[in-house]
């Protein structure tokens, strides 16, 4: 499959985004991360591992969602402000007790929100829709229906319903969901691993003072931060020498270790001949090369069930890559599937000035947000994909279609930001 | 402030949201959390202490932008397939070596990708545009101006110029600036603590099983995952008495030890008026209900420069009372300014069914999202704000302003994902 993609001019046989995607995910096996079972308070963003039944019904009991009096609701029926009921006040529901009274025919209770429901009352009536007469009666100048003004038993949810399903990623409320039915520990998936290599005889460790010829990795540390955010454990390799066998060996041993390995290097033509060297020797390739910029030259490859990934070198085609194609397979793997067909949230924003594209490539444009009245422009962060900089420096980015050349000024587009 | 919002029937002298929200802000005090410094592996998301500039040239060097030949343009200029110049190969740059040799005119180098520019060199030619002749020489077929397929020297960003503003909350991308830049450390703002109570005689812990008339706590571990996702440190207090004495106290000790303050109790008149009143006695109420649903009985107040936050007991009110009002404190005395008027990113969806909304008020409706054919619907979950799984089950919400009475189904509306 790769030979065909093999091109000097680099266009002819590129992969399109949604198809190196699609290839990508098709062959993918099933997640298959270990189960931890952990408590709700490190549960936050964890995904579940198997679909959570409520144990039992939440409320347990019907509850008042008003302050004012419990009542038979056909004790009320009629009530107007020139013709009230009038009913009895047989006792005040205390908060946090069960009434020792029950509720009769011409009978009602003061009622605070959240308080319990006495036996027989079917509805509560607003302490607004009441007028006070002495401590023992009170006029009732609104009819409710039966289940007005109250939180049945099992509303909220039902004893044996669904709560959670399986591969969903916990939200503080699904937390509060949890903890509101009792469940005090959660089955999760382990975080994956993703091996992180970066590669290339110029490259040296962030850390160093780069001699001429050679400049500090930028890539390591931006990708950690990617993998962490987007659910998994980086595994840093630093840099590996970009010599055939220790090359070959380190990209190896990091398939063995993870179950995602990334590497990323040069984007000169050598050393994309040995990245996809080094995944052939492993597994097969599956993608060399997309219509994308930037991004164009990244590797996708399988080694048994573990993708690999070859990166460009340049840390804004590195960045783009991961999110377009790491991503997708770090939550396939991961076991998140719940949820994971709903849209990317986006901002609209009218374009500065006009943007060139070549047709059948997707182009990915950086951009800064200004505002501009009761909208936004979106300035277009122009610079080298080698640039840092033109990532730090922008809000978000927005993309062109394969089948357009290019976008007018003013045109409105959607910009994903980088949050 | 507080007295003439007080109304039973809750709507005159309810405080707008926007209104709500500009009260607060301007009565916080300036940011003022200690300073850390801390190495850039574990500065993601953190929040920028003080501007960082450029502490050198990134690149340090000129490097090549594409594999291909490293020239003086001016010995390219005219040249076509048809005319093509001839130049003589001076060496080859190695990758990670400053080259020992000077372009002059009439030669030029091997260059990779990556590669540094040899002195003398202004520009380089795409292997692609050039046809080889032998060992020493190249036939170049294209022209290049100065500057072309190359990084200058400072292009990326130069010696002294702002990296990353202060107040800037640290991205994967930003990390991978520091980095490039030889930056090992980062000077960060401390995570602001919020202290969380609840309060109620209602409420039991969430790890108890409630007797008849109680229920379990809900808010407490949300408001920790919602308080850990705005980048502030949670500190739990638990239950905390309703009786007016301990509460006072608890509240006191709470705004002592932190520097933000949630307590979350019963929505129950009495209960407000505690809440109110604890506060009052610490300092001063700002807001005293706002014209919101959910959300409406939420109490803002601040006791010397520490906010204090009175939420709704019921679990929906008290998290979209969280994202509109404590939210923006977090962020503000995080010191987090720096690109907080970006928009909110936002999927376009179509109303399933028609929403009344009463004029004057803001309406909060929590949605669930179906995709349909090329876009969404957005399909209102019905529930009562009591009920946490109209949380759990929402993919997002979208608001209604104060000034519509409501939407038809089919309107287009922007749903905020819960991510």
């Amino acid at each position: 499959m790769a030979s065909d993609t093999r091109d000097m001019l680099g266009r002819t046989g590129l992969t399109r985004v949604d198809k190196a995607l699609s290839i990508l995910l098709a062959h993918l096996g099933s997640p298959d991360p270990p189960v931890e079972t952990v408590p709700l308070s490190l549960a936050l963003d964890r995904v579940t591992a198997k679909a959570v039944l409520a144990p039992e019904d939440l409320p347990s009991h019907a509850r008042s969602t008003m302050d004012g009096f419990a009542v038979q609701a056909a004790d009320t029926f009629g009530a107007t402000e020139s013709m009230p009921g009038y009913l009895k006040i047989a006792g005040e529901v205390l908060m946090g007790e069960e009434p020792a009274f029950e509720i009769r025919r011409g009978s009602c209770a003061r009622i605070a929100t959240g308080g319990l429901l006495p036996a027989g009352a079917d509805a509560v009536v607003m302490l607004e829709n009441t007028i006070p007469v002495d401590e023992t009666m009170v006029e009732i100048v609104r009819a409710v229906g039966a289940g007005t003004n109250l939180i049945a038993r099992g509303e909220d949810i039902g004893k044996g319903c669904l709560a959670l399903p399986a591969g969903h990623r916990l939200r503080p409320q699904d937390l509060g969901l949890l903890a509101g039915l009792g469940i005090r520990r959660v089955d999760v998936y382990g975080r994956i691993s993703v091996g992180v290599l970066s590669t290339g005889d110029e490259i040296v460790p962030c850390t160093d003072t780069p001699p001429p010829g050679k400049i500090r990795d930028i890539n390591q540390i931006t990708l950690a931060g990617l993998i962490s955010r987007a659910g998994a454990r980086p595994n840093l390799y630093g840099i590996v020498s970009d010599q055939r066998d220790l090359f070959f060996q380190a990209v190896e041993k990091a398939a063995a270790e993870n179950d995602i390995v990334l590497f990323s290097g040069g984007s000169s033509v050598g050393m994309r001949d040995l990245g996809e060297q080094a995944i052939a020797s492993l597994g097969s390739i599956l993608v060399h090369g997309v219509a994308l910029k930037p991004g164009k030259p990244v590797i996708i490859g399988i080694a048994g069930t573990t993708p690999i990934f070859g990166l460009p070198g340049h840390p804004v085609s590195a960045m783009v890559c991961f999110d377009l194609f790491v991503t997708p397979a770090i939550r396939h793997l991961s076991g998140h599937h719940a949820g994971l067909d709903l849209p990317e949230p986006f901002v609209l924003a009218r374009l500065a000035r006009n943007i060139n594209s070549a047709p059948g490539r997707r182009d990915l444009i950086r951009v800064r947000l200004h505002r501009n009245g009761q909208g936004w422009t979106a300035e277009p962060v122009l610079g080298k994909s080698g640039a840092i900089t033109t990532l730090s420096h922008a809000d978000g980015y927005f993309l062109i279609d394969e089948d357009s050349q290019g976008l007018t000024k003013d045109t409105e587009v959607k910009v994903i930001l980088y949050l």
